[in-house]
Formats: structure tokens, C-alpha cells, sequence
């Protein structure tokens, strides 16, 4: 039996952590990371591309796992200038990670494409795997909320989540088309994996990029839940689902989804909702799912990546 | 009598260091600074003002004096970092300096023009006097060289003045308008004083832009040679003199700017030149010129502000 062949979708921490846990476990040609781009945005004339940085710089080995966003060993040199030049300070900027913003707003106005300059930043990163954005395209998550619209940083940055969520855009997705090699990888792989990114602003935006969810549908699909009990680990999942009037859970990230999904992997602790998720038609997996530290990210990858395995060897 | 107002025109160094003495005896309302952007280019998505920032850093005594460019105390964290992901190395970028770079290409893609940014950068280094870029339109100095057509900064940085000069065009100067302030100050100075900057493409762009030669000519014009003997203290003056076709001299200064001039102040070891000048029907004024230290920038100044105060008393 051949190896198989993965693509992951992914949004920031979370999906980085599960990517480089992938990348720990498969070989460089097994694995296709697909991207959220839809938090890109402008900030002092440079495109940033949160996502994106935060699984290249994961994966390379170079992010700053206590701070949980940008790069380790950062200097802050021009971010002190840009404070005393009074310009805005809520989105930080370390030296080495503006040297990456450089790169990336220059090649764009060359008229590179964003997935030519990801592949670039990777190749001198020394990250072998594929890493895509879902799109070429500008894509834009408007979140909608009780204090008017906001951009996604807007919202999640300098406004710590703060505001209460009524609806969520992605401005520009209908008329974008999914990056070269998205739904070539995605025709490619034997499963897809949804890494335990939020549902409503990093795993959404790639499915509604026209043509991936059509790709995606059929495929063995396995999502980590980024809902434990009622919380996730990192960022606003469980806010925006209780702001939606859904109690987050393991379950409501079931439903969530629907049946695009082939196997939701569950924590321990939400064992008790296994029978409610498997009569939506989609099966089950507890395991210990929070990765702590990077031998975490490893060992769920392979309880995924052997899970998969023995579904597909059941069914042949 | 009240005080005399002055407006000086300046390019990078030798304009800076002129503009910079002229500053420690004149009180800043008695001085504005219309500073040449023919330089301007877009670098790695940045827009650079060379000599706006050369003009800026040096009248708030954050320039370094011994590198020629750039600001004191300078780190290069960004800089490095940018070297090693391959981007191109030839323009140098400090860490400080990039903050400035980033203001302006913000400021600037929200509309704000040259002038506001340039106003702004000022107030936040504490340069109390006016520094005005002598248009708020993108003007493009090309060098036509005997190996092709270069940018300025392509020319001068990159490929360090030696492609052998043929023409200089100031690209999109004809459409071009003076910035808000330039004509005002002109009109209200009660003498122009041309800094030891370079003819050709410090000096020479400013008086292109329409509306400012004419507004110069029947003031009291001073002029400080930038050669010394047949040499330049810094940059390609004598070199593009000599390319074409000139010896370069205080008099070949003294031709290429003609009769907008009044007078031309120029070097003790040039005075066996002065009756040719004079010949011309530009007066001289012949001193210690060079400007070696800071001292030199207020003793230099002091001497042009005397001689003109001396002309103006006497033809009244």
C-alpha cells in the first residue's frame, strides 16, 4: 500500500500546531496544507498574512510558542520607532517578522501571485511541505457586531474579540478561485483534515472559496474539534458560538460542519456526547486532543494518521 | 529693521549640513527648507525620500554624521533578516529609518500628501522650522547613461555613479506643481539661498518644477558653490560636469545656474576665478567654504546671512 496522501485546512495557532504535528509524522510529498487567507489584511502599507506567517514560522520551527504569535528570538527595534512616531501600536510587528511583510508586499506589487510568494518564503524558511493560501484572491472576514462592522484584526486584535459577533462576511469570496494546486492537492489526497482552527472564521473561508468544498465533498474527512467542554483553547470559537445562540461543543461543531465530515475527533472529556454526533451520521474519535508542547502535536497526529489508515484498510 | 526671512533649496548631504547651520542662527520662522524629491523612488513597497530624510535627520541631529546617511545609533535588525530571505541588499535600511518609510508609504496611501507626511515626521523629530519637498507629485529623476536609462537611486546607490552620465530627465516634472507652502515662502524670504547641493539633480529639479524659477528670479539669490577646485566634497557634481563636456569649477557652477544668481560664494582657493564669474554678472564672495563639523555648518551661515543682511542694507 502506498502512502497516503493529506491535505490539511488550517487557521492560525491551532492549525499550525496540528500541521506541524502532520509534518512531524508524514513525509514532506504526503502532506498539502490549505491555509486560511481570509484575516490578510493592510496595516502601514505591508500585507500580512497572519495565517499563513503563523504555519510557516510553526513549521519551520522559528514561531514563539509561549507568546503564540509571531517569531522566537524576536527584536522589536522598528516597532519601538513606530510607537514614538505616534503611528497605530495595536497590531505588533517584530523586526524579523516585518522583514517577512516586506518580502511578501513587494513581490505582490511585482506582480507575484500570493501562493508564488508563500512558496518562496517556505523554500527560505526550509519548510518542505506544500503550504497554500486557499486563494490568490483578497479575501476579507468582516465580522458584523453589536459596535458596527469590523475587519477581522480590527476585531480580533485591536479589539480583543470584544464585540459581540451579530454575523460574519468574507467579502470578495464569491467571485475568488482557490489558489493553483488547492484542489489539485484535494483531488490528490486520500483525507482531509480539519485542524482545530475555528469553524467560523479560519475552516469556513476555505470551504466557501468556490470549487474546494465540491473537491472536499466524498473525501474521508476527519476535524479535530477546537471545542473542548465548552471552551477552545485559543482564541473566539466558543464566544462567536454562543454569540450565534449555539452552545459551544464538541457537538455543535458537528453540526457545524454537517456531513461534509467523515469523523470528528473528540476529547475525552466529551465522550458523552459521541452517540448525539454519530447519529448526524459522522463518527467519532476520543482521544486526549489539547496539544500542550510539540510531542502532543506529534502523538495526535499519528493517532489521526492511523485512524485514517485503518478506516481505509476496513472499507477495502 | 525686522528680520530677514530666507528660503534655502537642498538636496542630501551637502543641502542638509547647509540647511543645518543656517538653522543654528536663524530662529525657525526666519527659514524654510524646500528639499529636492526628484530622488524619491519605492523600495521593497516603501516609498524612500532620501533627501527629505537626509534634510529631516540632520536638522533634528539624528543623522549620522561619519556614515554620511541614515540615522546615529542605527540598528539593522529588519536589514539583516532581509538579506538572508535573498530580498535585494543594495539600498541599506535601519531599523529607525524603516519606521520613517513606513509613516510615509502609510500616510500616503490614505491620501495624505508629501507635504502633511513631511510636516508630520517634522513635528514628531522636533523640527521646529519649515521643510517643505518641493512638490507633493511624484517626480522621477532618470540618468540616460552609456548603459541604458537608470532611476536615480539605480544610478547613485546601486550602481554607484559610475555608468558614465549622457542626459538627465526629471520624469513627470511638466505636470508637476510646487507643494502647498513652496511659492508662499519664496515670495515672503527676502533672499534664496541654493545649498551646496548638486547642480544637476539636487538643485536643477527643484527649479524645474513649474512656478519656482519664476518665483526665485529677482530675489536675492545665493548661491554656495558645491565645487571646491575641480572636485565635489561628496557625490557625482564634478564627475556629471566633466560627462558633460564641462570642466567642473566654481564658474562651470556659475554657468550652469547663469543670472538667477546674485551671488555665488565659493571657495578661498577659487578666487583666481572670480572675475570670470563676475564677468557673468554674478557677484562673489570667497571663503572658507567646506563644511568639516558642525562649527564649520554655523560659522558658514553665519557669514551668508551677514553678507546678504550687508547687500540688502546697502542698496537701501
Amino acid at each position: 500500500m502506498a502512502d497516503f496522501i493529506y491535505v490539511a485546512l488550517a487557521g492560525g495557532v491551532g492549525g499550525a500546531k496540528m500541521a506541524h504535528g502532520l509534518a512531524q509524522v508524514l513525509q514532506p510529498e504526503q502532506l498539502a496544507v490549505v491555509v486560511n487567507t481570509a484575516d490578510d489584511f493592510t496595516h502601514l502599507g505591508l500585507r500580512i498574512s497572519p495565517d499563513l506567517d503563523t504555519v510557516c514560522y510553526t513549521l519551520a520551527g522559528e514561531a514563539d510558542a509561549s507568546r503564540g504569535w509571531g517569531r522566537k528570538n524576536e527584536t522589536w527595534n522598528v516597532f519601538n520607532r513606530i510607537k514614538q512616531l505616534g503611528m497605530p501600536d495595536w497590531f505588533q510587528l517584530g523586526d524579523a517578522d516585518l522583514a517577512t511583510h516586506l518580502f511578501r508586499t513587494a513581490s505582490l506589487e511585482q506582480g507575484k501571485p500570493l501562493s508564488q510568494v508563500t512558496r518562496d518564503l517556505c523554500r527560505m524558511m526550509g519548510v518542505a511541505l506544500q503550504v497554500l493560501p486557499m486563494s490568490d484572491d483578497l479575501i476579507q472576514t468582516h465580522i458584523f457586531t453589536s459596535e458596527g462592522e469590523l475587519g477581522f484584526q480590527e476585531y480580533f486584535v485591536h479589539r480583543k474579540c470584544n464585540p459581540e459577533v451579530k454575523a460574519i462576511k468574507f467579502v470578495g469570496i464569491e467571485s475568488s478561485q482557490p489558489a493553483p494546486g488547492v484542489l489539485e492537492a484535494i483531488r490528490a489526497a486520500d483525507a482531509v483534515i480539519f485542524c482545530p482552527s475555528n469553524p467560523w472564521v479560519s475552516i469556513d473561508p476555505i470551504l466557501s472559496v468556490p470549487g474546494i468544498k465540491k473537491a472536499i465533498e466524498g473525501k474521508f474527512v476527519l476535524a479535530v474539534s477546537p471545542i473542548i467542554g465548552s471552551e477552545t483553547v485559543k482564541g473566539p470559537a466558543a464566544k462567536m458560538f454562543a454569540e450565534m445562540g449555539i452552545p459551544a461543543s464538541a457537538l455543535a461543531v458537528a453540526e457545524h460542519f454537517g456531513n461534509i465530515l467523515t469523523c470528528l475527533m473528540i476529547d475525552k472529556q466529551d465522550e458523552v456526547l459521541q452517540e448525539k454526533i454519530n447519529t448526524l451520521g459522522i463518527q467519532t474519535y476520543s482521544s486526549d486532543i489539547l496539544m500542550r508542547d510539540e510531542a502532543d502535536r506529534g502523538r495526535l497526529a499519528m493517532e489521526i494518521i492511523e485512524y485514517i489508515k485503518g478506516w481505509e484498510s476496513a472499507i477495502q
